[in-house]
């Protein structure tokens, strides 16, 4: 747009054509965040943008009045737009205007997770007809490249497993739980006075956030559509700072994994809960708002990405970066990335719960009473349940209560929910506290 | 090739068309992992293959002899060829075979970066102007995706500094020499007997490939060739193991660095040497034989990518993304990947030495006398070196003498050098055993 410095010559300026045209939808943090990256250069131009208001003052100036409207459909039905950012947020509204835009033969780069994860299929295919694209590296994990490098570089690999930490808040509270000690309510607090969680805490807390985003992911690797709602989804409140204790020493950390896993016969296995992380895998290491993305793919082995996921200008390099792409085809004369555009086959059933194999860590309260663990195990070994560590911790004197710690082989899940029922029938057990799963790359 | 079960099928067959025709030069361990990779798709073709000797007995049994053939030009030339895959190594006359095969009109995948590295611009010229494209993905890192993303989802940044752990056999050398205090030359002997150096380490253990494998990171960073030649760098193999112990009782560990970083008025920081990394960074935390690089965007922040560097199936891995790439877009009626051209304009030259500004580690030996450590303070201080940490380690009892580490704060390394040689010069100094720099993100 101006003719300040390009970061990336080579990318933004080899040809000085007519610049690409695009119309903007929705400018709040990213927004703003795509406006100011592409204020620097000049080979695509802003020719509007739908916002909710165009009387409220902005924290850009430069922004010519004209250009602003409170009409999204009068952006999209623009014959002279030829590519549209879609960075409202929200699902309907979003999901009918992509499809219109889509629809009238317009490039759609869009930051919205939740519009790609429920109707990822049905956009794909209407962007292929039309001969258009649909790209959203920024839907997953903000600025880090993830989608693309799936899509291309590591295309070659049966992608085996995906491990991801997807959500900045979950992560920064399950940090400061374990570095502070902190309750899960007070690291909340102190994330929201931070400004990393929102006032209504529950997409990221329960895990729905990391869900849309490994929906996504799982597409990609499996060619099927993935609907989140069929996505096993456990939040992180119900971690106590001492499972934190145990767990780290036990060797592991607790982190909220998304994981997608190939199973045999086209089975996939997917699902998003807290995990124990042995202490020597990296993402273990993955500290506060950070995500990261570990995968495991047949030729390439192991690999993993890593960065902020969310925030203003992290998202915006992820949208500017898709645009780039979309910019350099059209300005060398192609009318798409025609080698980009997908088509999802079907619709993947994620593993059902019972059905999965996972090693577990079991927190329970019991009587202090000479052969307790032996009961437990005995309870565990009727139902297929083998333990690899048994751990006791002090006596509440004033409950006289114990807690135990049991860590598991890997099993069904359905047996362990067996063994967890008998364990709970027994009558020197007070409560089971809190079940997790063992991470195992 | 085969009809066999595709791990990518939109990418690999969403179009039934004629496969692209594939010269696959050199069938050594990438190679070879090429050729099993491709088999398994059937939108290629690999019509000939050139190797050194085509009597020798291979692993792969199932290649037909007569697509072998010991003349490399005879692919190059052959007009049933769509593109060229390069996985020779050498130097001069895989550039010669390169230049020959894209003024033939041929696309090609290298995984040769010392071609890249010393002849980058010469070659992305000849092949923007022959509309063909030359992808290099293998040729950093291997397996891991950085050259794309660096190229696309990263466009829209001004990168800032790279620092990338790029060569596994000095990390795995490393990470043996502190996790199991062995010295330099053991921990060598070790890596040579696990497969993870060769016969001749020079290469690896002084730091050549990796300064290969920056320049190229460098060149799409900055937009110029920067020749291997013009990069300052120093290997590992001074290294004692003294220095990893007390740079953990510092807080740090030590890792071979290749470092990019973009300065003012385009002045380029570029070299490759071992530095101290502070525990808190996850380059600290990157063992044994991976790679990692570390990306500091203007608008993304800090992203890092990780994972094997090298290996048969991890470099074919990044291979055959290439090829998927630019088979997509043949077999979508496209010539080339328009959008993926690019020129160098001019040469960088990296900032000499004596001007780059760090922070540094020195390890010194002096006699066991009263006002030493005042003395190499003194010497500091005439030249602007300013202290940070003093550390005296305990007495040698058969020379008397001690052994005193210094942490400077940042400074010119032309001031750095003539404190160093003030200090050399006082009678109490007997040696200046080891100088690092200290990595600051």
């Amino acid at each position: 747009m101006t003719t300040a410095t390009n970061p990336q010559t080579h990318l933004a300026t080899a040809h000085k054509q007519t610049p690409v045209r695009i119309g903007l939808l929705g400018l709040g943090t990213v927004g703003t965040g795509v406006y100011k990256m592409l204020s620097r250069f000049e080979n695509v131009t802003i020719r509007k943008i739908a916002v909710k208001d165009i009387t409220k003052q902005r924290q850009l100036t430069e922004i010519p009045q004209d250009i602003l409207t409170e009409s999204v459909e009068s952006v999209v039905s623009d014959p002279d737009i030829d590519l549209i950012v879609e960075v409202m947020g929200g699902k309907e509204f979003p999901y009918q205007i992509i499809k219109s835009a889509l629809a009238a033969g317009k490039h759609v780069v869009t930051a919205n997770k939740v519009v790609i994860a429920n109707y990822g299929d049905e956009l794909f295919q209407l962007a292929s007809q039309n001969g258009v694209n649909l790209l959203f590296e920024a839907a997953v994990a903000g600025g880090i490249p993830i989608v693309l490098p799936l899509r291309t570089s590591l295309a070659g690999n049966r992608i085996q497993q995906i491990a991801g930490i997807l959500n900045g808040t979950t992560n920064y509270i399950l940090t400061r739980m374990e570095q502070a000690g902190l309750d899960f309510t007070d690291a909340l607090k102190e994330a929201q006075q931070m400004g990393f969680a929102e006032a209504d805490p529950t997409a990221d807390v329960e895990g729905h956030d990391a869900a849309c985003k490994i929906a996504i992911l799982s597409a990609i690797s499996c060619q099927k559509q993935v609907d989140q709602a069929a996505i096993h989804t456990e939040g992180i409140s119900s971690i106590g700072a001492i499972d934190i204790d145990m767990a780290r020493e036990l060797g592991y950390a607790i982190r909220l994994i998304a994981l997608y896993k190939a199973g045999e016969d086209q089975r996939v296995d997917i699902r998003v809960h807290p995990m124990l992380i042995p202490v020597s895998h990296p993402l273990s290491k993955i500290m506060f708002e950070n995500n990261a993305i570990w995968v495991k793919g047949d030729a390439v082995g192991d690999v993993m990405f890593y960065g902020k996921g969310a925030g203003e200008l992290p998202t915006a390099s992820a949208v500017v970066g898709d645009i780039f792409l979309l910019v350099h085809a059209l300005q060398n004369g192609q009318t798409s990335l025609a080698g980009l555009h997908f088509n999802l086959e079907g619709k993947a059933s994620p593993l059902p719960m019972h059905d999965t194999v996972n090693a577990y860590y079991i927190r329970l309260e019991t009587q202090d009473e000479a052969g307790v663990i032996g009961q437990l195990g005995k309870a565990c070994g009727e139902h297929g349940v083998s333990l690899t560590a048994v751990m006791q911790k002090g006596i509440d004197p004033q409950t006289q209560s114990a807690t135990i710690v049991l860590l598991t082989h890997d099993v069904q899940e359905a047996n362990l929910q067996a063994a967890l029922k008998a364990m709970q029938a027994q009558s020197t057990t007070r409560k089971i506290h809190t079940v997790l799963r063992v991470f195992q790359p």
